[in-house]
């Protein structure tokens, strides 16, 4: 859409840090799948089931491993980690113009909020009292930030997003369009004929290199902040609920929904859809499947679901009838090994269980 | 809430092109369900289930087919297709007034933007550089369209809409509010200590005639476009990861969450709250149960689902326990049909499996 | 954030309506968790699994029943329900600042909306022909109120709320972020090659003391309203479809998914993540559990669940296959069963099922 990124190959090499195998003078002006290549890209191959594309490709160079190095018949980047060099090559052909409105005048801009060197403020966005954004922030078109928000350095706030008050950043966050932070936890008690509102007087914090989808929604604590440890990666339309803590680098799949006071550690990944119910912990390294539900604690890493499997609807259908005889068919079979342990008295004790 | 509209049943009979059997004149001014309906209101049998509430009905007519006319006491429109019949109906009688802003003062629309005639931009909307769009478009207020993006005749962004740079649209498209097209897809690559982001560098492109229900949110392609085809309806609260391809008139109703890289056929029907895992294929005609998971790619055309029935919690609960021991279960119920088959033999062999 | 409120002890006994064990001059300025509590903070005692935190917690007082007073070293009120006490006691120290723009000069307010005394309209909100706003009404930065919307008195929108035309709130209602209320419902005939759209000419009504959360969506009825009772309690992300009635009182958790004209009774409380599909009837105080789907009508009170418990995808795996095979198995048990009752015809009658 805009102007397109062209660099050379050997270029290339040096800022990837990768060794060049080929043509080092050899034009590239962009990124393509290894099957959909063609002169003018660079492709590359990460995972092994798509070596037999190799022999095919139409790209100007490939990403690739050594090994695979000798089935490549065009110019090859050499490297240990082709996945992770080819997400640092979208950057360099990343050429979305990074708006600078600077102070749009149609924002409206509190005047004790304090702005670092660089902000950008979009059309109609809106900058409460006492809010401090860091150098190079940028708030997109009508996004709201809330009194007293603390956003750390090159923050980045899309279109139409929402920070309630207090909510705090550390640097390089990064916030999609439609996401809402620190909306009030759930919180009611109930008083015998009605809901009686909790008021949730902690907040949000977010730690450094954060990036959280379009549409999700972080609450804030009913006393103290729910936090979102550094690195922690979350996709678009989950739901944290109040007091969560999700440890660093911890990714969360789409439409995942936390509920209030869960603690997530680590390094966990949780799939699509997937779900914790409130109050439970979970280790680090703990790696939950798509449209699971964690319904207890999990303190061992590994892999973990719930669910069944999909099937032809006329099929399941009948096997959901026998999931709900489960507990019966159990004990019906396990009368049956008794009579089986003890031959000669079948047909006796019939009501045991 | 504006004024009602009205017609005779004879103009009416026309506009729909269906038969009148009855009085011409009779006005109406609205529709009504079967069990509502009132003096001056059109209704609709559809569903056979219903009709034995025809004779009931106060209805001024309703719309059915032949074979239910001789049940019907009031005045008839007849039709071999009365849902669709009510369809076209109600947009005869929706009195929702399309707001015609023109372009609102308070818009901030970009001086490279090309509008096509008869566009309506809402009040504090954002047309960025290079956007495109075509006749009658109308864009509701608070809506932001990112730079580049073209959009062709006759579409129509409710209020508070998202469209992210480089998003395209065919004719007639329609997208609800806190929707979000175009952001970032979902994809990282890891370090060994964190999350490298994956520059997103498509975009995605929406097909003619494609509806998109409120908060719902398609992410924009990692090297090539995000792909909804002609006819597709979205329900609200729908997630449409990086790379899909949504084939046309496929129905996607709402919560549904479709992982990256999936590709589903045309006029499928995915249920509420479904889910498909990524990287899998889904061909024509398939028809997903609501909260059913895709976990594998599915060829053939019919209906699937997963998951339990409801049941209550203490009955559950025990057959949860047994689900966890099911294999263990299936293994003693082999063993037992071993000894059945050998009764010779029973009490022997118990370690076999 | 902004100055914290500070009462004593004697003070907040009075307006908690509680009695007080101890020293009613002690100077309170905010809530604590028993485990957090330090002087100066008011703590309480709710779950009778923390009673063994009384002994040392260094909160200046707690709430809690009579019968825990003994083991409580501090200052004591003493209520039968120390969570609602709890939760009057966060109203009394929340001290969000209620922005009160008047009539902000970005708003664009159509010249005839009825506003009430003390409305507040924020910056970039737009309020549309024919809207009325009862006394004190409060519309957060960008958000969006359709034409012909009715509000009650003291209802508050939160930033970045849409409201479609129509609708019509009791007071005291409470819509978070990102909200989406009265889009149109997700009505289509299919006329054999495409969907044709059913326009949605109901609406939406909102009764008093609603609060609904960020990112929840509640969609206009087809031809009659969507009806919210009073007291009902929404959290974030939750969808509720077309001609749905939720009884008052009832509390839905974030994310669930409630399709098309499902009735739900009073005091009923759905799960974080459950679904409801479309038709169905839900009686008075039915409780669904997590990530359960409600498949059918339910008129008992009580709690009910589906799914399947959480496990390591391996062990899941194995009984998965089993759970796809379930049929199967029940009748290679039954036909043990028959077996065993007549010993003497083993290896006969196999066929029979």
């Amino acid at each position: 859409m805009n102007e397109a990124k062209s660099y050379t190959l050997g270029t290339l090499a040096d800022l990837l840090e990768v060794r060049l195998e080929g043509d080092g003078d050899c034009r590239i002006d962009g990124l393509a799948t290894l099957s959909q290549g063609h002169p003018g890209k660079l492709s590359f191959l990460s995972n092994p089931a798509y070596v037999h594309q190799l022999a095919d490709c139409r790209a100007s160079a490939v990403i690739l491993e050594e090994k695979f190095a000798a089935a490549c018949p065009v110019n090859k980047l050499i490297s240990a980690a082709p996945y992770l060099t080819f997400a640092r090559a979208t950057r360099l052909f990343d050429n979305t113009s990074v708006s600078s409105w600077g102070i749009h005048s149609s924002a409206v801009v509190h005047p004790t909020a304090e702005l670092g060197e660089g902000v950008s403020i979009g059309p109609n966005a809106v900058i409460e009292a006492g809010v401090r954004l860091g150098v190079n922030c940028s708030v997109g078109a009508g996004s709201f930030v809330g009194e007293n928000c603390r956003l750390g350095d090159n923050c980045r706030l899309h279109s139409n997003v929402t920070l309630y008050h207090g909510v705090t950043f550390g640097a390089n966050v990064i916030i999609h369009s439609g996401a809402v932070i620190g909306a009030d936890g759930f919180g009611f008690a109930f008083d015998g004929e009605k809901s009686v509102k909790i008021h949730q007087l902690g907040s949000v914090h977010i730690g450094d290199d954060v990036e959280v989808g379009a549409g999700s929604t972080i609450d804030r604590g009913a006393i103290e902040d729910t936090i979102i440890e550094q690195g922690v990666k979350i996709d678009n339309q989950v739901q944290i609920g109040h007091n969560c803590r999700i440890g660093a680098h911890t990714v969360i799949c789409g439409c995942t929904a936390i509920a209030g006071s869960a603690v997530i550690g680590r390094y966990c990944v949780l799939g699509g859809a997937s779900g914790v119910v409130g109050h439970i912990s979970i280790g680090d390294r703990v790696r939950v499947g798509a449209m699971s539900l964690v319904s207890q604690s999990i303190s061992e890493a590994g892999d973990y679901a719930s669910g069944t499997g999909i099937d032809s609807t006329a099929r399941w259908r009948r096997n959901i009838v026998r999931f709900s005889q489960l507990d019966e068919l159990a004990r019906r079979l396990r009368k049956l090994e008794s009579k089986a342990q003890s031959p000669g008295e079948t047909g006796r004790k019939q009501s045991e269980e």
